[in-house]
């Protein structure tokens, strides 16, 4: 597995129409796309910082996961991914050597990629996910 | 307020001994340095993942700002740090902006960078450092 670089980092915030403005006016990023996933639950706002996107997401609903973890945990960062060549073989490395995987597949994610999860029970405490375009 | 790439990612582990390995042979990266910041009351690790660090940050002291964050929410993502060009500047103007601050002026961080940290109350809930050269 090769990872080239940290695709994308998402953070869980209360309010996207809040979290704009302080990304774009304060730290002076571009909010490039709002996009709603209905079966995550979530609404998302992305900006690029470099070659790496920060992904804000909001609940939609407090039973899904964005809502559970801030009830847990407050807003913060939700997870980090690492874009890779190829998810699923990546996946199946990565079982191999004993990481325990939320996906033991690779599904679609926002932008067309394939995505997978890994369990934070494998990975610090970080929830991981591996990104890529095959 | 010229914001170029993340600059690194301070992840608050339980064990370097024990995160070194995971992010070595299950992820594949290299770490190259290990530093304790005594100051800081952490022992650190260091990876390279495209432009972006990833610090590894381990409590030497319960009372430390690591071992506090351990005990309130688990180890995870503790911090993002954004690289701009002048942090004295970037402090200033962010303040000017209605952003609280952690510091008021640039202090030398590991690597001998200025840094500098933001109220995470100012930040939608993500401690945020800036750093640079100058």
């Amino acid at each position: 597995m090769n990872i080239s670089h940290i695709e994308h980092i998402g953070i869980a915030v209360n309010s996207i129409d809040e979290a704009i403005p302080y990304y774009e006016n304060m730290l002076g990023l571009k909010c490039y796309a709002v996009e709603e996933v209905a079966d995550q639950k979530v609404k998302t706002a992305f900006f690029m910082v470099g070659d790496t996107k920060i992904e804000l997401l909001e609940s939609t609903d407090p039973e899904g996961p964005i809502g559970k973890f801030i009830e847990k945990k407050g807003p913060g960062v939700h997870h980090l991914a690492f874009a890779v060549d190829n998810v699923n073989d990546s996946l199946a490395e990565l079982e191999e050597k004993g990481v325990r995987l939320i996906d033991q597949k690779a599904r679609k994610g926002a932008e067309g990629l394939n995505i997978g999860f890994l369990h934070p029970k494998s990975t610090m405490g970080v929830l991981t996910e591996i990104c890529g375009k095959e």
